[in-house]
């Protein structure tokens, strides 16, 4: 329970209709479809799952927001940065109570400039939102995850998060230019939106990736791309996952880009497609006259490794539902289909260099198997040096939370422990860390790199006021 | 002068034979070629140009830098981080003397990993020796600055800097995936080669582009690519500077990306070319139908902004002479030619968005015209969203040393007010700042965010011993 002065106070900077201490609201807040799987998780360890805002404040200008950090630290009452609450690793619950900044209201698309092909934007709004109005104008961000219709700006920042096309567009960071950020003392830095410079270390890569914990960034100039002149798809069946592997690495070392390449493993091509053998998807976008060579080397490079050509049906089906899974798990699997039984999935992507990258997904598979359970998995984001392995596992149906939790927690614990054995495997490539993989990132940074990284948040968060309990902080 | 037992220490850890204070020794560190630059650049600051290193030690392993490094701890003496003595910006001068470490003899290429396109290498390697080495191996790093025949890794990596092929390989953090570090403290720091990760802000960014105020890098792992196919060169005239800016951001607009764009203004294309407009050189690589597709694309664009085509001849023999430049440039330039005489040259590179670097261009001229002295200017390091200018500033030979570097210090002053009035340009592209633009890099940063760099600066390096006078700090 927050003080009655200081929910008058934050009613006095953002209006008495822009706050709610309602306790349903506040319930809402936390079991949204998303955070319901962080509930459960939370559970398993072994923390209170009433845990809840105590608050949530809907500012709508960067000087409001500055205030509220302000106010928070005057009391000492943390703060949960919060955009579409779609995060998988627990990054916005609540661990000590306190007050959910959410930020969908500062939801201005500030300027499209399409001479310097960039865009400035608060960080409220909805990258689809953002996607929608580009497109209005030819142009698109290339980021393209699958929470696209709920996530924010603000948070695909604040987690480094990748979309399905990243082989070309790159990561999120790679496309921001410049961010404006209020530090936990409510100071408002601005990073110039430079094309590159050398000036000093890149500090906007403090806040890219830090999930709030050193403050809330209220808006971005994001690069935007021109949309392109063509997108064409093209599917293969490789005789097992190995040849599969070696021609994506192939394709990227050989100096193309597909936007996207989409293999699956055995058992997800089973599942998905009733085929033996690894399937995998490619799609190719830009100038016609580069799809049409990036597509002849690739079915080049295919053919050598023995794939068998599907041609492009298959693909164009792929990209009109690729979210389909993403928007339908909640209720088909993850949400308990049946009081008092627990079910639901999880995905430790994780990404390693080609010479680790096999041994590392066979790893994680004798984890699963350890278990007994299932775990369906493709490879995406394909890098010249290496690529990512997407497992998706499935927990078996358990009547009992107390146990479900138990093997829960288990089987993350076995998974971090494996990927942390390989020297250039990331614990996570793409969904952040949370609280759920912040249990692990002192052991993922290392001394005296995780010290360091304590003793800046220090600085930036005297009071420790900035997300607590997570990035391992 | 360093205590003597300081001094005994330092022979115990690198060997009597790997370290030196010997006057000329020390000397010939200070005033290189291109560092005698910075000595003038010095007296034009009003400091005392006698400032030189008291020592200079040759280290041949991490654990010996890291026990050097704790020594100068113990003893609070300076230590500046040496690799080429290549840099610009005086980033290597001795401002409080100290000991000059000199990382050539970590000269170790440690593995190739030609699977995973990448490679291991200690920062004591020269960049050509490197590049060298991985061409046996059908890779190359794809970055190519013009001091490669001198500059280390660890130099390339401390100044964030850009080769000419950026375009298409991007600048060296860019390339980059895990270092090694020696703290000022002497701790060492290992971070993940990882492909790419979600786990907290990318703390690599705190140490690619620091010149040596957080730490010596000492070993990095960098991406490697494969050598093109094929490497094409295209020449074309265009009218004026304005029809080639635009064909440069349409092409770099379109989804292609020429390894090199190399545009001249009117003032250099007169020199060297001996012609009226801009010129302008263009290189391809990569695999043939890439290079076929860029090539048309290319030529289409800069049709329509109503070039000349002048054929492939003369972009080969650009690539062909592309650093004679910058390794004449001291004897012919800068060196005083002759007693009395003082003569030099600077290079204010600076990027900004499309919509801002004409402007930013002209303005340069109009302090140089301010001042009567020549400038030749070209624009490459292309971006979708900005470009690079580059200025080569000929200051008039001036028998006066006093007024020569009353002249020196109120150009770049004034060239660097007009920088910063832009809200997209960078105080500096690929050169890094050194002490020279160090003196603006709290505008460049503005506050809060420089005063936080600062405080960085001070949990890394509580006693101030690294490369102090660098970056402001």
């Amino acid at each position: 329970m927050l003080p009655n002065s200081l929910v008058s106070k934050l009613e006095e900077i953002v209006g008495e209709k822009n706050i709610s201490t309602d306790k349903y609201e506040l319930l809402a807040y936390t079991i949204t479809d998303r955070s319901y799987v962080s509930r459960i998780q939370l559970m398993g360890l072994n923390l209170k799952p009433e845990y809840m805002y105590d608050c949530v404040v809907w500012p709508q200008t960067t000087e409001q927001v500055s205030e509220i950090v302000k106010l928070a630290n005057k009391y000492r009452v943390p703060i949960i940065p919060y955009g579409g609450g779609t995060n998988d690793m627990g990054g916005t619950v609540p661990l000590t109570g306190g007050i959910a900044v959410d930020l969908k209201r500062l939801d201005k698309i500030i300027e499209i400039n399409e001479r310097s092909a960039r865009v400035h934007t608060q960080a409220g709004v909805i990258l689809q939102i953002l996607e929608w109005e580009l497109n209005k104008h030819g142009l698109t961000t290339g980021h393209a995850p699958a929470c696209m219709y709920d996530a924010t700006i603000g948070g695909t920042l604040s987690t480094r998060s990748s979309g399905s096309l990243s082989n070309k567009y790159g990561k999120i960071p790679d496309m921001t230019l410049g961010l404006e950020v209020v530090l936990p003392t409510g100071e408002i830095v601005n990073i110039k939106p430079v094309p590159e410079g050398s000036t000093g270390p890149a500090l906007k890569h403090l806040f890219l990736g830090a999930e709030g914990v050193f403050g809330i960034i209220t808006s971005a100039v994001l690069r935007t791309f021109q949309l392109p002149e063509v997108r064409r798809f093209r599917s293969v069946l490789f005789k097992n996952l190995h040849n599969g592997i070696e021609a994506g690495r192939k394709i990227m070392q050989s100096g193309i880009s597909p936007a996207a390449i989409r293999l699956s493993d055995e058992a997800e091509t089973m599942k998905n497609h009733k085929m033996q053998g690894c399937y995998c998807v490619f799609c190719f976008e830009g100038p016609r006259e580069i799809v049409d060579a990036e597509e002849k080397i690739v079915m080049k490079i295919c053919q050598e490794e023995g794939a068998e050509d599907l041609g492009s049906e298959e693909g164009k089906r792929w990209w009109e539902r690729k979210y389909y899974m993403y928007y339908s798990t909640p209720r088909s699997s993850v949400y308990p289909p049946e009081e008092g039984k627990i079910r639901f999935a999880i995905v430790p992507d994780t990404a390693a260099s080609y010479d680790e990258i096999e041994p590392l997904y066979y790893d994680i598979l004798n984890v699963v198997k350890k278990y007994g359970i299932s775990v369906y998995s493709h490879f995406s984001h394909w890098y010249p040096h290496g690529t990512m392995v997407y497992p998706v596992i499935y927990f078996n149906v358990i009547d009992n939370i107390e146990e479900a939790m138990k093997i829960y927690t288990a089987v993350w614990n076995d998974i971090a422990a494996v990927i942390l054995k390989y020297k250039t495997a990331s614990l996570n490539h793409h969904h952040g860390v949370g609280f759920i993989l912040g249990r692990y990132l002192d052991k993922e940074y290392g001394e005296p790199l995780f010290r360091i990284f304590k003793e800046i948040k220090k600085i930036l968060d005297p009071n420790g006021i900035m997300n607590p309990g997570k990035l391992g902080l």
